[in-house]
């Protein structure tokens, strides 16, 4: 009987628990889902698999706990990653996450493929789903001989059209402190036409790219951290132009912009006196002082905002010119903001979400030399407020991987990510049965 | 005999160490002059005095010298004052620098007192003579029994009018780094009218005010750094309004915020390629790619430049859309804009620089309750490309302290800045010998 340790019981982590489940009963394993906290623990988990309460710097309990598994699968914020990742060379098992590689992690291939352990990266939805579908499509290409020249990758976290009832288009649908701080630490790098270009924080919202995905309208997308680096890990060196962006409905971007503008998504110092601060006060803060004028004219004006945008509309629905008691003790501007949006970006118990991918791949001809184009996107919509898109997304190619670890379909050792064949094709195949479908078109 | 070591002999250490040298005779001083870099050295330091070269990563040279001497001038950038300052208090000396008090030299303040040593910091001109001169007028209006409401302050190290011939009305008159990544590190704070207001980087060169020095013309001044903190260290709690800020000539600033919204001041990130690139390459990696436009007519675009704006001769005058070759190997695009810069914004020999300082001091009278206004204003002009303004307002307090020190006029141990009478009295006082005179009106 073999054993899986998930660490984490998160947003994310619904689709991901219902999968092992389901499988463990096929495959005669033994589950146990470990949290911190151990107040919704077991709603999400069956009574035939174990909870557990887990503080991951308790070496003792954390190592504990690895040794009798065969496999450990973290859900944890990225920055803990590291921390279980050590206890798992010591005692030579495998492990799987949905988050980024860090240098950290990295740094553990030489002995990871010693022990002959996987350490398996980026087997979420973004980065993940993201990985095996762009590749499945650069692979297909170039097998035909053909040049890559162009690629292009969005993803976005979003809300169903039924469920579309605000004017930013937007509700949270996995961790509001990434959607506040998106896109600070460092410019935005893509290759253009090939020529480097970067874009600084706070141009990041102004310069949108829109597109189209059939039967769901339009988007727009902005630039998403370091495109550089998958010069390398997607092998497309030589390329003219890569470009990775996050999606959201257009005008999203724009009014995002004041909050960037106005520095209130700014995570580095403590508000004096928040406690006694309403929304209102919160955005005063940051505009000139002046004793007749509004604090809605003052920000229109700053920003050159007319007096017809609909960013005006966005603004004020969330709230911030309100009189209210923003009701923390202590706080960063980011988190302020993170507090005031928390109250209108909810999900509605029936509320659905949505997760859109796009990519674009320009290649040229093997034998006639022109110029073509195939493009790849994916739609998954969520259940409800629990079993969200994201949570699918998120949480069934994780899961997959973990199924094919244990039985051994896989047999990588080292540090990953889920660029090779042997990885992203049986994931994807499997996906399919779980509606997650790419439709690709030339 | 007493001795005394300076360490760092860069741009503003000319008055400095003539003035040291001046008194030397006087008092019977031996002085050591150490730097990094031979070259220039002796230049900068008559026959009678040492010149040494020192590395103060050489921790045993560091420590030989520092015992030698009986007080340690440091006009090193600010990041390498703590080694030298823990030597100093290892080895029982006092030291004596122009740059802000870290919370590292701040963290000796205990061991400074047992030993009874002098750690006087923000001796220069900002930080410095601005304290000074301003701590004179607020306890002079709080001896006359009134109440500090408001206090500005504002100071810029610019060019003197008759060598102003360039469009930006400025050159480089200190280290050129601190100038291109000046307002970086977190948003400008102050008070006004009783309200914390906070300022981020990218807003930062467009909420400038205007003022007004008499026989010099106008000013701009955008906010700098934390002003809240200045609560305490001038005994403010309880003014309505506390800004400090530095002085440029009008526009200087609309058009400097070009390369802040560009992302050209970013010093975090080495740009791949830069040897290769001209400056027009480095002013296009910021824009959008079109195969068509001119990066000119990209740029005036994408920041609404109007074509009629002084901003376009300011950025043409500069080259930045010239097909020169940078003419660095790697670096930072903060590093190539810096590099960009110095080939214009240098001082001929015979130019002459300026420093400007204006303070606003608002109180209640004492008697009749009424609002009041007191200013104080400076203007030093340099001599030539040498003796600078700036050497003489940086370099005088600090030599001005640091012989009050060794003739025991100042006796305080610990760790202090010029706000108190008994060291900024004598030194003010002093300084009118040499032309550094405020003008203090009602």
């Amino acid at each position: 009987m073999k054993k899986v340790l998930i660490i984490g019981a998160g947003r994310s982590s619904t689709c991901l628990i219902g999968y092992m489940e389901e499988k463990a009963e096929i495959y005669d394993w033994r589950i146990t889902v470990a949290d911190r906290d151990g107040g919704m623990l077991r709603d999400k988990v069956s009574e035939r698999s174990r909870v557990i309460i887990l503080d991951i710097f308790d070496e003792d309990q954390l190592k504990m706990e690895i040794e009798e598994a065969d496999l450990v699968i973290s859900l944890l914020p990225a920055r803990f990653h590291p921390i279980v990742a050590r206890a798992c060379v010591e005692l030579s098992k495998s492990m799987v996450t949905a988050s980024y590689e860090s240098s950290e992690i990295r740094a553990l291939e030489k002995e990871a493929k010693e022990r002959r352990l996987l350490f398996l990266n980026e087997m979420g939805v973004d980065p993940g789903l993201d990985h095996m579908s762009a590749m499945r499509v650069i692979n297909q290409i170039r097998e035909q001989g053909h040049e890559m020249v162009e690629f292009e990758s969005f993803t976005g976290g979003l809300i169903a059209p039924e469920s579309d009832d605000n004017p930013w288009h937007y509700k949270f649908t996995w961790n509001p402190r990434n959607v506040v701080i998106a896109g600070q630490g460092g410019p935005a790098k893509f290759l253009q036409e090939g020529k480097y270009k970067y874009i600084p924080y706070n141009r990041l919202f102004r310069r949108t790219e829109m597109i189209e995905i059939e039967g769901y309208g339009r988007f727009e997308g902005y630039a998403n951290r370091d495109s550089l680096s998958y010069l390398e890990k997607y092998g497309l060196e030589g390329v003219k132009t890569i470009y990775r962006g996050t999606l959201r409905r257009p005008g999203f971007c724009r009014a995002w912009n004041v909050f960037v503008q106005l520095g209130a998504t700014d995570d580095t110092y403590l508000m004096p006196g928040v406690e006694n601060m309403t929304h209102r006060d919160f955005i005063n803060s940051f505009l000139y002082y002046n004793e007749h004028d509004s604090v809605e004219l003052k920000l229109f004006h700053y920003l050159h905002i007319d007096q017809d945008s609909d960013v005006i509309e966005k603004l004020k629905w969330l709230g911030i010119f309100d009189k209210t008691k923003i009701g923390l003790k202590e706080a960063t501007p980011a988190q302020v903001l993170e507090h005031i949006l928390k109250k209108k970006w909810q999900l509605s118990t029936d509320d659905k979400d949505m997760i859109a991918m796009w990519h674009k791949f320009i290649y040229k001809d093997r034998d006639t030399g022109e110029i073509k184009e195939k493009t790849s996107s994916l739609i998954v919509l969520g259940d409800d407020k629990v079993n969200t898109a994201m949570a699918k997304t998120v949480g069934l190619p994780l899961a997959i991987a973990a199924k094919m670890i244990l039985t051994e379909e896989i047999k990588l050792s080292g540090v990953y990510i889920p660029t090779s064949r042997e990885i992203y094709e049986p994931v994807l195949k499997e996906l399919e049965d779980y509606g997650i479908l790419f439709l690709e078109s030339e």
